[in-house]
């Protein structure tokens, strides 16, 4: 069985991205790693030598020895997963799709690229539908690339999608409180955030006000048609490890009572369920009832971290309803998505199955 | 001249607020600490026995040998500061108002009651014409209660009392990630402030969706209108020693240009600054260009504590414009705000000179 | 099968040693809760109601809805393991043993009673030979206590035990760092080690300075004579949630090179490892080569937490050798040192198979 | 009078000693800096524009505007303060002694050379008589180099030097728990000391083993004699802002009674502390009372920072006593030394004053 796993590439293997990568792809029933590449003065070193691993726990053993490689389409490999930084993956990733891989990339270079998906398998499979209009405009022929989003954008368009599709968003207002391990490694000085909070972090604000529109929007003749209400975000930085928490005000076109609210929140599931993609969360979207959650540290891990945990929905003076909600962004922000994007492109046949 | 110094009984004196009233204390230009009291379990105690002292440097030794006494109105001060927690500071306070002392507090027990001003004297010295009122309606000779707000509205109200003055708000949106120091001792338990946020604080949106409306109020006929636009709030509790921070927008009746705003908040000077109060700021809004500020650890201290920080003005999507701001808690959010009432008090001729 | 497992009480059930235990007896093998016990206040609520659960992840569900009882020995089951404060330990333990529970205690009161077992499986099995003589000068019928050591105590012994067992200890210097698990919940304020280390652990170098003596003793005749060698302990409190970590100085009778103490620690196994108990780690102790290990996040969870985990072994200028250790002080440190010592009862026959 | 202050350069300025080297010699009785110097990639900016200032409250006004010059031996001032990386300071700090300067460093590159003095005023003024052996020997006219000890090294050698010369050292073990400003900024990653303890410091062991047993050095015949006792150090990181605590053990030729030791720690007074040297601290050693003191947070501004403050000093089972030390790391522990040092070759009529 194990011969016929198709092997993964993953691209960025040694940064934060990459390592959750690493741990999740363990053991998966699909997948495997079949090559690791990284920065040119981690080519050519073993995993181990290279990587400063900060997961909790050892380097997996399967890993440890097996040899970076240059960023270069010659992988022999039947996917790749793309978790490098934006600063080098716009080109890397359109020579591997042009090579013929199929990339699914957690970078923001492509994420808004009208031909691109930007993918959640709970919330738009159907924008896959751009994939054969990508290929050929790009000339492709096997390759292309799928994107996920941005890891406060994930946490936030899950809780999302449900209230838009019964009820119509008009305005979401977010306020985030992020961890240090979105900032990669080493990211954040331990200098700036003790005794602190940072309230900036480059580029986040445009892209969590951007992103979900594409999410939510509606794919039409050849094309996706962004979704038609406003966001404003302002972001921080906590000293959290992990889990970005988001305080978030909504407005809707039609005002539920909270109790449809909460229903359609903690009652949403989508496709990943339906099809039981191995990476899928039981339930997308947790609703905790205590008054004091969700909290970054004891909810972060719920449904193996790939849920949104929302909490405290309550009624706003200025807004519809006020609420907070959790994402653990290495897991359903980064490495997760891309992996659960892989598992319904394999469900859907756009994977080709190793000879 | 010390002499003729004022003397002020503490009540909470060796709780986080007692602590930072007396710092302030020491070498006060017109008050001296006559007195200080405590709960039974401290009363006969020195204040260095009973007193578990948590700010940086020893306890001034003027008070480390007085001995606290009951909260009973029978103190030999010329005026008392509260700093005691609300399950008790209701009643003790009108005790000693009844008993004819004046009463500056920094508990929320009566702050909304109608005849109490709550007072900051950048803001709203005029509401100081309650005081005849309280007096006659409770039947007090010269004794009396004045209250400053919460720590977290103390910060935002400086914030909004210029630009409500000069272009009308209508809307705002606060999101706070508060400092534990706000909590008091022992308050917040470290296992669960590590690696994490608390999304909850226990009364707090209530008083800052209220208390800046009676702040902001005007004084007519006898009694302060409350100020006619809406408050929504969501608080935080974060891994942070000292310094609110709260992520704030705005709507206006008529929306300035930026660079208005910014000049306003800025140029914002008022009684305490004409009147050169020992404990005003010079400037009690400092505007911070910097891309990634206010951060509490680097900005708590500025104008001694005593300002708001504000930081990241820009316009929003959805309100007119948002920005971040900072101030120091258990100092202008709490013991720095009795203080600078109190010398507002003696200025205005409205405290006793001791004979 | 289910219903031939030994029924546990869990007395201190809400408590942070308790609280592991509910985790650490989710699905074990041989035993169940069959109750749980705290103090007064908690009683007739269910455990979801009365605990203020800290652990990732959300209460095990087998739980919630258990109602907490008193802790008298009337409870409906073969063992009870307790995880009760120190204050009241004591005698409530002797209770239960009077009664005829075996009691398996993860409190200080009876570990230095020179008829107590203060139980190492891996170390000491042998003074399971003072149970009869427990029972016989105390006047139990089949019940009887066993304790284990003290969290920061567990985590130096197990490093202890082999190089005494072979090279002959004669001084061990050891100054702690501690997670602030240790001190149990409310706890540490976090006000107090924020930004900050505590200098100061009530009563725990005493604990460190005795503990291991007895732990590493050998019966003989009716009684265990204390190992001859000195302990010096110096003990802090660091800003970490879990994990205690070490660092040790040895000196010995017979000094050996550094390969052969490196081989006795990873080399160490011992009856919980032959015998298989279930919660037995592979390796008791687990050396990592890296220069800058053991660290507690990443390195406290190795063998489930279940393991003293060394680093830095290198020569002494004053001892003959100086090393860094960590221990898991709530897992190995606390209720899985309870949970692996019934384990070993079971094993030998010293626990009744309920009928 | 201004304009009779010795000018000083200051190379490194924007790292984490220059920045308070920068603080403290504002306003300054004797000193004005005269010219400041960084890293190629600063040189030409303005102090703001290339400093990331971590240092609470804003830039002092007078440096704000002032150039960065290149690190060349060309620059107008009197004497030059380096607080320049050792990768770096070793050739510079040649280079401008050969030129003429007198060098007042922070980096180690020179600490041991057995012409340089490894200076602190309280301890070891005399070893100022190697400046001629080391002019003469290295050709410098009127430059030189003079250095003072590493972070860590400083706090410790204060506690010791006292200790030494009433009672003889035998043996010295000593734990560092240290701050993260003593790895500069960056620095270490916030994701590395989270929840966690780093138990190596890269040099950091070798450097407390040697350093003080120069400083503690009796200066003869042109050289200085090691002082003959033994240290042992293991190094860790906590999660600290400012301020390294030491966990000390100590062993003594003639064992004194604790109160003589107390006394002698306690009562310590020195050259610095007679001349009035500005920067002198009254008590070069404080010593607490308190059960659970040194405390990091609250006792590193003690003496402004200038002082090692002692608690908890007790006997050991093994060494004679032991106790624990504080001390401020980059004032005392850093720039504060630099100045002292400075202030003290004033005193002594070692600088030239300026014309």
């Amino acid at each position: 069985m194990t011969t016929k796993k198709l092997r993964v590439g993953v691209l960025g293997a040694t940064g934060t991205v990459g390592q959750r990568l690493i741990q999740l792809l363990e053991n998966h029933p699909w997948f495997k790693v079949g090559a690791i590449a990284a920065s040119d003065r981690s080519v050519g070193k073993t995993f181990q030598q290279a990587c400063p691993w900060k997961i909790s726990g050892p380097i997996p053993e399967y890993i440890r020895d097996q040899t970076l490689k240059s960023c270069k389409p010659n992988l022999a490999v039947d996917l790749v997963f793309s978790g490098l930084p934006s600063s080098i993956a716009g080109q890397v990733e359109i020579d591997f799709a042009r090579a013929g891989y199929p990339v699914l990339s957690n970078s923001r270079n492509h994420r808004m690229e009208e031909d691109v998906p930007l993918l959640v398998p709970e919330i738009n499979p159907s924008h896959l539908a751009l994939i054969p209009i990508q290929k050929k405009r790009q000339g492709y022929s096997s390759g292309y690339i799928i994107t996920n989003p941005n890891c406060s954008t994930m946490a936030l368009v899950m809780a999302l999608a449900p209230l838009h599709q019964r009820f119509g968003l008009e305005q979401v207002n977010v306020v985030t409180m992020q961890a240090l391990s979105g900032a990669g490694y080493p990211g954040v000085a331990s200098l700036d955030i003790i005794d602190n909070v940072l309230p900036y972090i480059d580029g986040e604000e445009e892209k969590i006000e951007t992103e979900p529109l594409k999410i939510l929007g509606e794919y039409q003749a050849g094309k996706v048609i962004l979704a038609n209400f406003k966001i404003s975000a302002q972001c921080h930085r906590v000293n959290v490890q992990d889990g970005h928490l988001e305080a978030v005000s909504v407005s809707f076109r039609h005002c539920p009572p909270q109790h449809q609210l909460v229903e359609a929140l903690s009652g949403f599931s989508s496709l990943p369920q339906e099809r039981n993609l191995p990476s899928a969360p039981r339930f997308p979207i947790v609703y905790l009832e205590g008054t004091d959650r969700p909290q970054p540290r004891l909810d972060r891990h719920l449904e193996k971290g790939m849920a949104t945990v929302i909490g405290r929905l309550r009624p706003c003076s200025i807004f519809d309803y006020k609420f907070d909600l959790l994402g653990h962004n290495t897991i359903r922000g980064a490495a997760g998505a891309t992996l659960l994007n892989a598992e319904l492109l394999w469900k859907k046949g756009m994977l080709q199955s190793p000879k």
